[in-house]
């Protein structure tokens, strides 16, 4: 088993990301703060670069390489968002990229790849192994960059964690809960281990989409379980086998629990994001906000902090979903 | 002529509005600042309470208001951000407001009025003379809380543009521009106030729909000119008939000068800002950035920052514009 993050490796990674990350501020509504009778504070990772939390993990990874193993090059599999961190990490460090993508990714997503400079292929998320995709890459030597379950990754995505944690500081609170989505783990992971550190009590809860809920599932049974194979979700960003190794490992340390969420509710959530807080969220980056809606955490008289992770949607996609959800 | 608003006017509405409005912070995109070729930071007052800027006015006039004057209740009509402002304002102090808002006004808005308990009074924004509408409940006392072309609501707006210079500051920045949507110029008549005294050299930009540049016209001329009648636009927030007295006498002496856009322009920024920062602005809130695209006001190794003045607008219009403006 590698080593699992620490916060010293999570302070590395915001030192490696200053200047280059956008600071994601904090943001609240009257209107939702009275609705959930408690104070919720919003990261809108959606407003980072490339428009998901992402980018910190792939540029803390690829920062963390050897300059001859940077220099022969990255490869990712991924379907949009981690695909998008690797490709803006590689062109900032001037390395090849290249990125498998599910061929039904959304559209947003596959162009932002293509115009930073990577190289796209395509493969099929049901029948392809994605290992098998990307294998003729490896064998030339190019160096993996793994979607969640690698140390400097996921104590690149705990940056969020520290930032948060330090600007609820800032407005004179300290968070009793904090609750983000969850696909493999990585952000889950990097940011419990930054908000326990700055204070133990606060409960850490991730949020995923019904039939993908493998971390809930997992946290139950005590051990990682993997989801049944034949669902489809909206949630593209979220939707993995299983927990990773190392996430877990983690995540069962840390999480008070999981939440998992309707369709409906993650449209409804989109909805609520746009009229209380005029922001576009993607449906894999809006989970939180629909287990918060859910009544799964209690919000009344507390703070919670809502980590919405993402917002590259579609515009076709987002405009159904916005129109239909009512 | 009333005595123009000054900067300790507005700094007296700071003092006011503290703790009730949200500090709407600066966003900046990397790939928009790429595409303009300089620094662009957003004020997304999208983000402020009623979702748009108007709170901060509406709260400053009603409470410059001696208590007896308050305690008979207001009067507005608006086609409804205002409406919201003067309605969540009139609340926080207890006492009754009456909005008289167009039949055509976004569902969404008048939707926000009533559920804060206003009392909503429709009129035909073609036909009907507004203060004839309101009339009834000015002669029985209620005070009328003017949409801009008011020294108390002029130094409302204005402190946008205090928070505006502030936070472009701790940045370590100077702007070289500001741009802002513009119907009555209450709003630009605020922040043009602040941006100077505070940088006598940035340049303050207007932007106005097409067919609704009066101020720009205005400008030009010297002296205030109406619109033509008979056009209408998306833009409902910021359709007004001629720039206000007391506004006009402030922007005729601060304003570099005002961009029109046109309606396709305004459903490009709506996109714009939806990929670019996931935000959703309302057509009247997007008109500066639409400015900027228009290639209107420099951009190129400049900083500019961009006033998104409210973010009310229905589900089905904003799916509608996003999904159309390709």
């Amino acid at each position: 088993m590698t080593d699992l993050p620490d916060i010293a490796a999570i302070h590395d990674a915001a030192r490696r990301l200053a200047g280059l990350i956008v600071e994601t501020p904090l943001l609240e509504s009257p209107a939702l703060n009275e609705r959930f009778g408690g104070r919720v504070l919003f990261k809108p990772e959606t407003l980072q670069r490339t428009g998901s939390f992402k980018f910190r993990g792939a540029y803390n990874k690829i920062a963390s390489l050897s300059d001859a193993e940077r220099a022969r090059g990255v490869v990712a599999f991924s379907s949009g968002n981690h695909a998008q961190g690797v490709a803006a990490s590689a062109a900032l460090f001037g390395i090849r990229a290249v990125i498998a993508m599910p061929v039904d990714a959304p559209e947003a997503k596959v162009g932002n790849v293509r115009r930073m400079g990577a190289e796209v292929i395509p493969f099929d998320r049901f029948r392809d192994d994605r290992m098998t995709v990307v294998r003729r890459w490896l064998d030339e030597g190019m160096v993996l960059v793994p979607p969640f379950d690698d140390p400097a990754i996921i104590a690149g995505q705990g940056t969020v964690g520290l930032e948060l944690m330090r600007q609820a500081k800032a407005l004179g609170v300290t968070p009793d809960a904090v609750v983000m989505p969850c696909g493999g783990g990585g952000l889950a992971g990097g940011i419990s281990i930054a908000v326990k550190d700055a204070s133990a009590s606060t409960e850490v809860w991730a949020a995923e989409p019904e039939h993908f809920d493998d971390t809930r599932r997992s946290l139950a049974e005590g051990r990682r379980v993997a989801n049944d194979p034949g669902h489809d979700s909206i949630c593209d960003a979220i939707l993995t086998a299983e927990p990773g190794a190392i996430t877990f490992e983690i995540n069962r340390r840390t999480l008070a629990g999981s939440v998992a969420v309707s369709e409906k509710a993650v449209a409804a959530a989109m909805r609520d994001a746009m009229a209380g807080l005029k922001l576009v969220v993607e449906p894999g980056g809006v989970v939180g906000l629909a287990a918060l809606a859910s009544g799964a955490i209690a919000t009344e008289g507390r703070c919670v902090v809502v980590v919405l992770s993402g917002g590259n949607v579609d515009f076709a996609t987002y405009a159904r979903l916005i129109a239909e959800a009512a």
